[in-house]
């Protein structure tokens, strides 16, 4: 970066310093162009950060990048906000997924915040043969991913895929993208395996609390993307071995470096 | 490992697998010499878990390895359990400490839990300049860790520290140990830091959410112990941060390797 851009990034850093409030629309995002927030924003700014018209927040859209934007109009159902400066410009998230069996309500919260907070590009829920839960919310999963997203300064959402079998999202595997299947028993550590990994697309995937049965075990084995790592000797919860290995991900393959 | 001795690890496992349930005590661990429960840890295994006499639990103290034992006894305030044979010989846990600026009672309870799985050894709180909490329950930091113990299957409890501030800790720091200081000005990233970072000791210290004060930010540029390093471009939540910094540690520097 030359002197000149890191100038204007410390200009565009003063304008939005200051503005705590951050949040995610559905709109386009252009200097003047007026945005409608919805009804719970609305709610939000004006019931719990009690902001009047006038004051300003911050605005993403996962396309047009983050703006300085000031409220025109607040009422009980309705915002609008009026981008002005544009603070960052948009760029690609990280090409990350994560593939995880669902867990109870609240190790699913965590798992989707820390993984929005740690950058992965794609959340997908797929239900193994010892999965104790066998639902989720998509709606839920999306909010919690939005309100993380927004605390975290992230310029995108996380997408959250539809529920599906391990075997159906093995079965149609996209060619060229590997696979980290975190496995207390695999011979290579998941430093080992994403330090040497190249500049191919990962998923990571974490099983179920009881592990995946023998059957899915073969099937792993006999899949060409998926590759076994091991997390250290201790057992990690779902969600902590989630966490981890999205780290271990950006810290050696991803845009940690 | 000698095949033999593969051997023996894996007619150790056979001897524990199938009991799910795991307390760490005081008392010392030898075959056939009784150790008494807690109160709290007979109603557990009476009115939480159901257990009677006869049924076998796993034992650890941090000090004579892992062990089975039979219940020998169980009323309510009181229970006697008979250790039996040893699943795993004591291991020395990471020489590992994480410095961090006390949270609100949820977050704290996740960083301790996480730093604990992650087989951290010290934890030692710190207050700062821009602390918000500026408490701990040290009886509660103390449980948690034991909780997260029992579960994740480590040999001993990381020693919780006493409250002190963070000029203290750094007045009295000791020679020889270095300070990955978590900071998203750094120019180094942790990975950067801890892959070269030898066989030094190390300690990691997460600031405030608020994060650290000038002044706090010119003792730690000054002192000899201290490295900053960044971990990514995101914004994380401090016990994130800590649960990231601790998983870099491990796959670099730790015993995950």
């Amino acid at each position: 970066m030359g002197r000149s851009e890191r100038e204007r990034e410390h200009e565009r850093e003063r304008a939005g310093a200051g503005i705590a409030i951050r949040l995610f629309v559905g709109a386009a995002l252009a200097a003047g162009a007026p945005v409608a927030l919805d009804g719970p924003q609305a709610h939000y700014l004006r019931n719990v950060m009690r902001r009047t018209a006038g004051d300003r927040i911050r605005l993403f859209n996962g396309r047009d990048g983050e703006w300085t934007g000031t409220i025109e109009s607040l009422s009980s159902g309705r915002a609008v906000v009026r981008p002005e400066t544009m603070l960052k410009a948009q760029m690609p998230a990280p090409d990350l997924w994560l593939l995880f069996a669902p867990l109870k309500a609240t190790p699913t919260r965590f798992l989707v915040e820390k993984a929005t907070e740690l950058g992965v590009g794609v959340l997908r829920p797929v239900i193994c043969r010892r999965s104790q839960t066998r639902r989720v919310n998509a709606g839920r999963l999306r909010a919690h991913a939005i309100e993380a997203a927004e605390q975290c300064g992230r310029l995108d959402v996380p997408r959250v895929e539809p529920l599906s079998s391990l075997d159906d999202a093995l079965a149609a595997w996209p060619p060229g993208r590997r696979l980290l299947v975190c496995d207390p028993d695999a011979r290579q550590t998941a430093a080992d395996v994403l330090a040497g990994g190249g500049d191919s697309p990962w998923a990571i995937l974490i099983g179920p609390e009881g592990g995946f049965a023998p059957e899915e075990r073969r099937r792993l084995a006999a899949h060409p993307a998926a590759v076994p790592a091991r997390l250290g000797p201790r057992l990690l919860r779902a969600e902590t071995a989630a966490t981890a290995a999205l780290v271990c991900w950006q810290a050696l393959a991803g845009d940690w470096r």
